[in-house]
């Protein structure tokens, strides 16, 4: 039976350059200035749109150390990159990283609204309250916001950004040179916003893009994230270690959306994939095993440590349980620092173990093309996924599952041969918001009938 | 006599859509929707760089109001304009306008860092403090900054952008896969800036590109304004009024800069320029007029309100002498705003003849292509500009520049044929900054030989 007519797998695909891990930029195939070239960029989007994908995918964050990651040491910024991408490609959505917690929502209103303008309505914005805590520093803060607040203000700041994304009704400008009428006035509006964080006026100047406004991703794990996630989010990056894991988190996100009245289909759940693709899945499981031998174990343990404000698990000894780190501040990423520690307790593990574990980016998905294509249906069917952002840095890695596990997913019907839309909302199955001075005027009308 | 040994002039162009007055976009030339057209912007773009034009140039301001002109009612935003307009060129300089009142410096200093990294080394900041009250509404202020506070803020402001786009030495990433060494270490530099206004600790993930750093413009024509410049400026964006008035501002600069122990060869000053050229002088004066008369003394009027924080002069009488707004606030665009009180009072001017003076951009540069050539190189040989930024918004005057004027200055002598360089600073002439933590280094080495 063909899945063709009914629901539809999504994919993204993250554009990281050199990596956030510790060894991949070491890869010969990859080259060593691929996070600020460019080209190299334009090159992968333009890869990732012949192959049909829903969208490429910018992660973020705003505070380095000596000890970071490549890519994130010197990569391009997330607004200016993508907008680079926006007319070196025609079809493919362009989602970008960007923290509520150290910018203004006049500014990323007007960013992400003229991104989806260049874009000609492809952009996303994947909320961020940022979980490292040194990014105060880089802002003028002595600390970083506490944890619940950030969300608190998130909330408040992606109202005020959509608000000021509705400044202009769509048919606001009739640009009539005969009478000399630019801007009906009427359809322009203030937001008038004033809040516990923000006071905002508005207008912003800018009119609407052909999707209406752009979509919003969002990330959060822990009990603030979810809720925030039911709120706002249109499409989640989720983790995505195990089925179950990702089954309970799709049915929980949805039944949050739906308890505040949105349809929970208008949310999609898209785990992060980081296939290991061969031709046979022996292979496959012999490349896996190579990669974690080649990991140097000091650099697993940063990795880890990133998750909790960089804390330098180093001082711990290797072989003895998982060191008691619950006395430290989770203001950090809160929901990825207690998921680590409770499994930790849970499976026993050594400091050894919960590096390997958790420094490295855990996956099922290892095999054949048609072991990854039958793993990806499975997730797609079970709900646990409604589609993946596929993590890939390896060129060869990204080439196997473009080649190879895309077209068998075609085949099955679960995945677009060819682009019916050329919006992000298009691809992704989601309505182009109305908008709200529009709606009311609608609505009042239909009141005094 | 050839001047191509000697100095040379440089020419910018402002693509400002449907222009910032309130008649322009009626020209049937001109689309409607220009200003949110990323391939208008794309196709001026590269006509100015096939003309050899040292850089676009992107003014913005964060704050409009119904009555606000076309262009900046409803715009792209300048940094994702540039990053649109940085792939779709190869040698123009790009140069947007953004505000030091309104942002984070950490987030300025990547985003234009990496404009200029996508850009390989073409990008410029036009350093503004932001002239209009109303901005400070949306950005969460009761009130705008005081005219004297915003300038000292700016200039702390532009030390951290600069301090941190030097985190990375130029040498700072050998990326050897063999030795698995990606950074090196000592090469990567925190800020750790405690001021005023600002605590940022850096580094920025961001290394350097062609050019060492985005160059600075800066428009300021206050007291304060020409300090700021003389300290920052490595380009201003003047205006042009008269030759004599001019040449004050050129010589004023200079001597400011060289105050304060810079080359005053390396601030170019560049007055905005908004030639009507047509075949002979005769018909370029008609069209001066026809455009006069065809503008809307009531536009004029908010146009002219616009540098009083728009003011509503439409409430005195037309006929009477220009009233008396001294008492008004003069922290908006101070220096403007002087200069209008100023000049109304010298010449006597009824607040009519000031509308018309005030509210349109005034020009010499009214005739012939030979006669906008010979204005041209007087101003140049005179020393009243080292170039200008051309601010024509009807497609037919940036045609007649680009055909007939810009040949007859390259016949001169005066301005390039090709490009010898593929950076804003190598166009300009401007040196590449060494990178501050590789020159201490060096001063220190040659200190203790």
């Amino acid at each position: 039976m063909s899945a063709q007519q009914g629901r539809q797998l999504k994919l993204g695909a993250i554009l990281e350059g050199v990596a956030t891990d510790h060894s991949t930029w070491r890869d010969p195939a990859l080259p060593g200035d691929a996070s600020i070239d460019i080209n190299w960029y334009i090159e992968n989007a333009r890869l990732a749109e012949a192959s049909k994908f829903d969208f490429v995918f910018i992660v973020d964050s705003p505070f380095i150390t000596p000890d970071t990651a490549p890519h994130f040491l010197n990569r391009l910024e997330p607004l200016t990159l993508l907008s680079a991408l926006a007319v070196s490609t025609s079809k493919i959505g362009l989602v970008g990283t960007l923290t509520t917690s150290y910018w203004e929502p006049y500014n990323v209103a007007r960013q992400f609204g003229s991104l989806d303008l260049i874009s000609r309505g492809r952009a996303g914005w994947n909320v961020v309250t940022t979980g490292l805590e040194g990014a105060a520093r880089n802002y003028s803060r002595e600390d970083h916001f506490e944890h619940s607040l950030r969300y608190r203000r998130a909330r408040e700041f992606v109202d005020v950004v959509q608000g000021l994304w509705d400044s202009y009704e769509d048919d606001a400008f009739p640009r009539d040179k005969v009478s000399g009428v630019f801007l009906d006035k009427s359809k322009q509006h203030a937001l008038n916003h004033k809040g516990e964080f923000f006071s905002v006026a508005g207008p912003l100047a800018l009119s609407r893009s052909a999707q209406g406004q752009p979509v919003l991703f969002q990330a959060g794990v822990s009990e603030e994230g979810r809720n925030f996630g039911a709120h706002i989010a249109e499409a989640t990056f989720a983790g995505a270690e195990s089925f179950e894991e990702s089954r309970e988190y799709y049915a929980d996100l949805k039944a949050r959306a739906a308890a505040l009245g949105r349809d929970p289909d208008l949310i999609k759940v898209l785990p992060g994939l980081a296939p290991i693709i061969a031709d046979t899945d022996e292979e496959a499981k012999a490349i896996e095993e190579a990669r974690r031998g080649a990991f140097d174990l000091e650099k697993l343990l940063v990795q880890l440590g990133r998750l909790f404000n960089y804390h330098d698990f180093r001082q711990y000894p290797l072989d003895e349980p998982f060191p008691d780190v619950s006395g430290l501040t989770l203001n950090s990423y809160k929901g990825h620092a207690e998921r680590v520690i409770r499994i930790a307790r849970e499976e026993k593990l050594t400091l050894r173990a919960a590096a390997h574990r958790f420094g490295l980016w855990r996956t099922e998905f290892v095999g054949s093309p048609k072991t990854i294509a039958d793993s990806i249906e499975h997730w797609f069917t079970g709900h646990a996924a409604d589609g993946f952002i596929l993590r890939v840095a390896r060129p060869q890695d990204f080439a196997l599952f473009r080649e190879k596990v895309v077209p068998l997913l075609q085949q099955r019907g679960l995945f677009r041969k060819d682009y019916d839309h050329s919006t992000l909302r298009g691809h992704l199955g989601l309505p182009v918001p109305e908008n709200r001075w529009t709606r009311a005027a609608r609505l009042n009308l239909a009141a005094a009938e």
